[in-house]
């Protein structure tokens, strides 16, 4: 497996900040303080400030497609003054793109046109659905990484994950076949739900270099030291833990990203004493 | 099942344009013509001018969104003008939003504002991975229409699709799933490529009230005869039949869509006369 630039950058971030911390930037307009609503560019001024606030303790960052085109071309306008400026301020920090797109063949260029070259996102989050052949716009591109939905965090995540293909459920069909055959330049990630630790304990197993993006932890009530205990890697890393809406909505974005990033660390340690 | 109003528009247009060809605005920037590159809003001016031409013939319109996105807003801005001008110039023709989207649960709500209300399509085309819990934002708006991909066109579709699933493989399910469970208010339809019409016919005894969403005719090689002759309900409709670069990039658009209608009425007939 070949080392890949993104993975690197992410590794190399974990290291000087001590964290596996992923602040997602689901900067809902409507869920925002007035005083930001009001501004000229509101979702862009709320991110500058939950950046300002947060970056130290931030392993990367990564923002929600979805709530930037529900304001049409003025989202997407601001969502890309977010990653400017992110890259601008904190060119070490991995940027996630949370897009869960997949189309056929060369209709994805579109997609890595808008998300790795005009955005200039580091990564982008995949659906698996349409098969290797499909993605290979953005897996080829081995300057960026590929996050793959193998087990979602969502409580209906089973209906056709949990379908039990030749004698194994669905995920971990994903999880094999992501690990075993896409990873090739080693820029594949694939994305694992915190409300499940028993699968990702699993796909751990079936995917040992593989680094995890979680979701679920804070408002949709996953546990931090279930998730470490699970997903760890060899090395003590492996894993991009996301929160957003616990952090981004605190009335002290940096204290709650602060204790986050520490409650991961505690967990961390935990789990390295017992091994 | 309930009476869903943009299937009993697409079945209206049906009737009156005696036509199922959906015209794929697949408009890649790259490839209009320069006439077309060198105008103040090209993918907009290339889509009326599509649109004029060949909107006599056809039943829907699919914009695919990656090659609007990939112009970054002012893309989205020209797919939005596209689709004022649809709505405007011919309200009885169905808006397909091809964006192969599907979050979880509430951040759906973000696209479900962005395709539905901003720029205000009749249906979206979306990824099955997440479940019937995580589309409900979409799967809700019974006043549109929620087309789920069950067998992708492309040559590699069946990695995961083609996956044996308690005896059946994943499409099947899919298929079964989305037309026994899903599809309550009427308002559910199915991907199913042109490039695999036997998976196509036994979806069609799966989901047989079910309307198909057919990519793949034209510059990926699906046959006409061998889609209709699979995929007709028993209502000798049920299709929504797609072409994109064939008729759009064609030196002659109108000859080119009226040609393809025809060619599928052909077929049609002569099922009918079969059976």
């Amino acid at each position: 497996m070949k080392n890949n630039p993104i993975l690197e950058k992410y590794n190399r971030r974990v290291e000087a900040s001590n964290s596996l911390l992923c602040v997602g930037l689901d900067s809902e307009f409507n869920k925002l303080p007035v005083s930001f609503q009001t501004q000229q560019f509101p979702q862009f001024a709320f991110n500058q400030y939950i950046i300002d606030q947060t970056a130290e303790y931030a392993s990367s960052f990564k923002p929600n497609m979805a709530f930037y085109e529900a304001r049409g071309t003025e989202g997407l306008a601001e969502l890309k003054m977010t990653i400017d400026y992110l890259r601008d301020q904190h060119p070490e920090i991995v940027t996630i793109c949370d897009a869960k797109r997949a189309d056929i063949g060369n209709t994805n260029q579109g997609y890595v046109t808008s998300i790795f070259d005009w955005m200039g996102f580091d990564a982008v989050t995949l659906h698996p659905y349409l098969g290797r052949e499909a993605l290979a716009p953005f897996i080829d591109r081995t300057d960026k990484a590929s996050i793959i939905l193998c087990r979602t965090s969502n409580p209906g995540a089973g209906e056709f994950q949990d379908l039990d293909c030749n004698g194994a459920p669905l995920w971990q069909a994903v999880a094999k076949t992501v690990s075993q055959g896409w990873n090739t330049n080693g820029n594949c990630m694939l994305v694992v739900g915190a409300t499940y630790p028993s699968e990702m304990q699993k796909i751990r197993q079936l995917a040992p270099d593989i680094t995890f993006l979680v979701p679920g932890i804070g408002a949709q009530g996953g546990d931090v030291e279930a998730v470490v205990d699970a997903g760890l890697d060899s090395q003590g890393r492996g894993l991009m833990i996301s929160a957003s809406r616990s952090i981004i909505f605190s009335a002290d974005p940096a204290t709650a990203a602060r204790d986050l990033r520490d409650e991961i660390n505690v967990a961390r340690k935990a789990v390295h004493a017992a091994h």
